[in-house]
């Protein structure tokens, strides 16, 4: 069996910097058209001269004919409409972090007070700038999305021509807030599709599926199938594929992220024919994303997986892959 | 401030066997007076034989005078009366692990029948023999032992004699089992009255503090909390300490178990402090044991607690022991 994927997208990326960005920036362009690349570097990008630095850093890496960097700036509340008209034309979406919620997040946003945000949202509203949003509180771990719900909703509700993304949901609440706000949308990851708590800590603990959101209960993780299988319009694949070096992982105090760039389409192939649904990847995987981000454009790039067994590597340089060893049924080809 | 403690008791220790043992076994008889020792080594301790040559080796390592090993079987069904009859003097308890839950716990039981369970538990009762159980379902992780409540009140109904012990429980439907059945008690950690799920995976992934059954909900923390610290006349403490050296902590695929035996009175004594309960804690850490499991001896053995910093060391030999490095309150002197 043969699938063919038009421009395949991952709308949440992390790519780094320096070596590691050199390790794994290929891997992402062998697979997919374009990606929306995370801002949160140390320091995190939020000047234009940052963000058009990265991005020729990515180019000189990726190669900027057959990949996409999809730009996005660390969002601060003081970020005025002129600077964001001055930057709008290298820039797709602004991603913004709670402080300290993950890697690389401490100069993220310590409160949601929407007389404080007015400014930038409304700028962000008229210009047509999504924003991507980190939906977690700092509660318990198992409820910091589902606690966050309310945010996304009073966000919704009081900026309702501005674009919303959740990203990487992994509970059945905010799959339930999708359908009640006309602004909400959101990605999913390849790893919260297929692991629930069970696999990260349920047998031996698993470094390399510790990740954040972390993933949660068999119920959640249905509840994403669902929309995702179906295409749901309002979903899009971002991988949030994020490298740490082994070391890294296997430690006492494991970072949190979970590295698939490379094998994510060829994984999303197997779980969609599974469930019988390979004809609505395509919605899954980059037509919804284009409808979504209305101003993207993307190479003319078509990616073949055939059904032909594929090893996955130990380790691409210093990082660990989901499933590193393990016999998957598509390869790229 | 001084703290006195007479016959502190360990009444769920993991001491492993040769090298772990002769590293770990004299940590717990600094501590403590005695402690009840789970049986999972590999093969699981199942006869008279490797019961005793166990206890001799236990002995020989920690000092028979100053700790006594209160030894256990591993459950099997197939224990008659007769057999339990010409080892009682050598048993303490008899501890059941369902089939695969835990480190070496492969053979364990892989079904709750009561017909099954009759000759054995019967046989138990009228000896007066204690049955230990690890009580989690294979369900998702963070529901097992809640599932498991079910399976001990259907124990504690059909074998009202026994005296069931529900091994280091961590929730509040546990808990609440204890009062609705007279023959079910219960042993605490000292890691379940300090950390949830948070402190296991709500930051970095922290694989010392990784263990089974997982920390949970801060609910069910405060549960644990409130029976502890009243000194409820049915919760003893057990360290349930399990020993595993630091390259198998942290790894991919890390090992279940956190090593508290040499901090465990210091640190109980500054959290009973906290709370305004230590003079509960001495019915917590001997007093309610020794009303619960009848017929255990106690050397005369008395622990004085100094509240003066002490600096937890990094390492016992290859073990990472909990709160490695830091500076907790009191001091066994």
């Amino acid at each position: 069996m043969t699938i063919t994927l038009n421009n395949p997208l991952d709308m949440h990326l992390h790519l780094r910097d320096e070596d590691m960005l050199k390790t794994v920036g290929p891997l992402s362009s062998e697979s997919f058209s374009a990606a929306i690349i995370m801002p949160n570097l140390v320091p995190p990008v939020a000047t234009k001269e940052a963000l058009i630095a990265y991005k020729e850093r990515i180019n000189s890496v990726c190669g900027s004919d057959t990949f996409t960097p999809y730009m996005t700036l660390f969002f601060k509340p003081t970020y005025t409409k002129e600077f964001l008209e001055s930057i709008r034309d290298e820039l797709t979406a602004i991603k913004l972090y709670p402080a300290g919620i993950t890697t690389n997040s401490e100069g993220g946003l310590s409160g949601f007070d929407v007389d404080e945000l007015r400014m930038t949202l409304d700028a962000m509203s008229e210009l047509e700038i999504p924003l991507c949003i980190h939906g977690e509180t700092n509660g318990f771990v198992m409820d910091r999305e589902a606690e966050f719900v309310s945010i996304y909703e009073m966000l919704a509700t009081n900026f309702p021509k501005l674009t919303i993304i959740m990203e990487h949901i992994t509970t059945k609440e905010s799959v339930a807030a999708l359908d009640k706000f006309e602004n909400l949308y959101a990605t999913i990851t390849l790893h919260h599709l297929l692991i629930t708590l069970d696999d990260v800590a349920g047998g031996m603990l698993q470094p390399h599926l510790f990740c954040k959101p972390i993933a949660k209960r068999p119920e959640d993780r249905e509840a994403l199938r669902k929309v995702a299988l179906e295409g749901h319009p309002k979903v899009m694949f971002g991988s949030d594929s994020a490298p740490h070096p082994q070391h890294a992982k296997e430690a006492c105090g494991c970072a949190a992220g979970v590295f698939t760039a490379p094998i994510a389409l060829q994984v999303l192939a197997e779980l969609f024919e599974e469930h019988s649904t390979v004809e609505k990847l395509q919605d899954f995987i980059s037509n919804n994303a284009q409808k979504i981000y209305k101003n993207i454009e993307v190479p003319n790039k078509v990616i073949t997986l055939e059904k032909k067994p594929f090893t996955i590597p130990a380790k691409y340089g210093e990082v660990v892959p989901m499933f590193a060893g393990e016999v998957i049924a598509y390869s790229i080809v």
